[in-house]
């Protein structure tokens, strides 16, 4: 799409506008900053499906009583080094912020935390949480049961499976190295970008569940069924993360995940999962940094296939896509500020423009 | 290939076979007994690549003295749920499976426990870690650094990451549901049963690093490159598993991976980890495996998309496998018979014939 299609809006001003639109639809003023915060960094880190693109559809939810405004978060610890945490219905971002601050100091005690979380809600891009232990010289390791199910398992077309995302973090001396990855060939907030966007998405995305035939049209996407990534592996990968993220912790999985681009009211019981490993129990935090940037180099400097320009690590576009956007701002698509100009309205809160 | 070519052998025989093998290299009898049970389980469960497989080459790097035959292995906690294991070089299964049994018991206490491996060698299939802790009541997570480094990371063609495997089990009311794969397209193992079988590779597992051409001719897969799973996504994957079972551990990783398969003398110092989680500290059990249970079912009962006859899901070639072999033995190649009837006459052993 050509960049007349998009507006760079300074990450200032969508912080502000969604921290605005959270308070004026009810949520505690610090809940709001968290969520604006979060979903900022998806915005800035190039997860566009995951930022404000998602506000219209949170605020929505909130409007309709789907989400809880004033959740009682609470935390069990089961184990030493495990606890289940129970969202109470508040969004996401604030429920699995909680968890990961929880494994985290956890870890600290007993070296490895297993943190596990039911009636939560959809928190925006896996990274996001697995940086977080990565910022505290861990390991991160999180994985999620998706809002909606666009896969089936292998073969079948029975909508049962969804993109179920896995993250990774480890430190490194250039700053956390994030894998972040849907176990779809692709994550479903793109697809979402493509329809908004009017893009046509390449074969091999979605096929008609009747005839296997390619669908590329993304806003008929719905007709049919989103492929795993590397074929039977992402789907049984997608199948073992929902178990772990979502059955283990008593969330929703499989036939019990509500769609919540279709329902705004029922309760999703999203279930996710950290795990943060404290690196210093098994050797010297710099000597881990400096060997993770040794081998990074060698693979950076590796020899290319005929047609590759640059060798491109896990985060590079990440890390790239945030200076860029934090000095030229985040580009958002024209029928996107016309939904955010609408609620602004709504809201009775200062639009983008004024901000 | 035809059965012509496979000569079904009992599991019995194949296991005397290599306990005795072991046993006539200088392995104490008990860890003769511990690497010929998990070699079998591989050849039960269909890891053709992982067990009987594997003898000649682990008998060769026994005689040239690349094994330690008497392994001081050394468990270190560094923390109340964490600890890491010094191999002392000793055979991977050996060492893999003391490190498995003290995180199901390390788990047993703090709910989770992380276990990583150094110093460790080629354990056999990843399988068999994840179902150990699953055959507990537990979550089982593995990975591994492999033995030789068949894939570039994503558009570079030098050789700087293995297939390393990921593994995931859990107990299901059926038994431990598995899943087992290399983050390359297709397992080495594999590779090396289509060489040894004169089998033609399928397009997109193999291309020649300089021209990006195809390769399907299996016993010139070392002229070119494997591909990820997924593209880019199971370059990544391999990366941070290799991250964080290898650098993490001071085992080796990149550049500093010793390819098994072309020497014989050098330690490998192979890193593995092992994740188990207590299911009861999260729900009961028996809940867990009930839910578990009415997903699986659900999925079963998919649609199927046009050609597609049966849902399979991961570890159903496992345990049908292990059904079959139990009963009608493990199918070997002649090629393969004809190397371990070779190596009964160099040890001195009753070759397989005769068991």
């Amino acid at each position: 799409m050509s960049g007349a299609d998009l507006v760079n809006v300074p990450a200032r001003a969508t912080r502000a506008l969604i921290r605005d639109a959270f308070v004026a639809s009810g949520l505690p003023e610090a809940d709001a900053e968290t969520c604006a915060e979060l979903m900022t960094e998806a915005d800035l880190t190039g997860a566009d499906g995951h930022g404000i693109f998602r506000l219209p559809q949170y605020i929505r939810r909130l409007k309709a009583g789907g989400f809880n405004k004033l959740p009682n978060i609470k935390i069990t610890r089961g184990a030493p080094a495990t606890a289940l945490v129970d969202g109470d219905n508040g969004m996401g971002h604030l429920v699995m912020s909680r968890a990961t601050n929880e494994a985290i100091a956890m870890a600290q005690e007993t070296g490895v935390a297993w943190v596990g979380v039911r009636r939560s809600n959809h928190a925006g891009p896996a990274g996001l949480y697995a940086e977080m232990p990565a910022q505290h010289g861990m390991v991160g390791l999180y994985a999620a049961v998706a809002n909606a199910n666009h896969m089936g398992t292998w073969g079948g077309t029975d909508l049962l499976l969804g993109t179920n995302p896995l993250a990774i973090g480890v430190p490194s001396g250039e700053g956390p190295l994030i894998l972040d990855i849907a176990t779809s060939i692709v994550a479903y907030g793109t697809v979402k970008k493509y329809a908004q966007r009017g893009l046509e998405m390449p074969k091999g995305w979605f096929v008609n569940a009747e005839t296997g035939a390619p669908i590329t049209d993304a806003n008929r996407s719905h007709e049919g069924l989103l492929l795993p990534m590397g074929e039977y592996k992402g789907a049984g990968l997608a199948l073992m993360l929902g178990l772990v993220a979502g059955v283990l912790n008593g969330a929703a999985f499989g036939r019990d995940v509500v769609d919540f681009n279709a329902d705004d009211n029922s309760e999703t019981n999203t279930g996710h999962f950290i795990v943060a490993v404290d690196i210093a129990r098994f050797l010297p935090l710099e000597t881990f940094k400096s060997e993770v940037d040794r081998h990074l180099r060698d693979l950076r400097a590796s020899q290319r296939l005929p047609g590759v320009d640059e060798i491109r690590l896990p985060g590079d576009r990440r890390a790239e896509c945030r200076a860029e956007r934090a000095r030229d701002g985040v580009p958002l698509a024209r029928p996107l500020l016309v939904l955010l100009d609408k609620l602004a309205d709504e809201l009775k809160i200062k639009p983008l423009a004024e901000r």
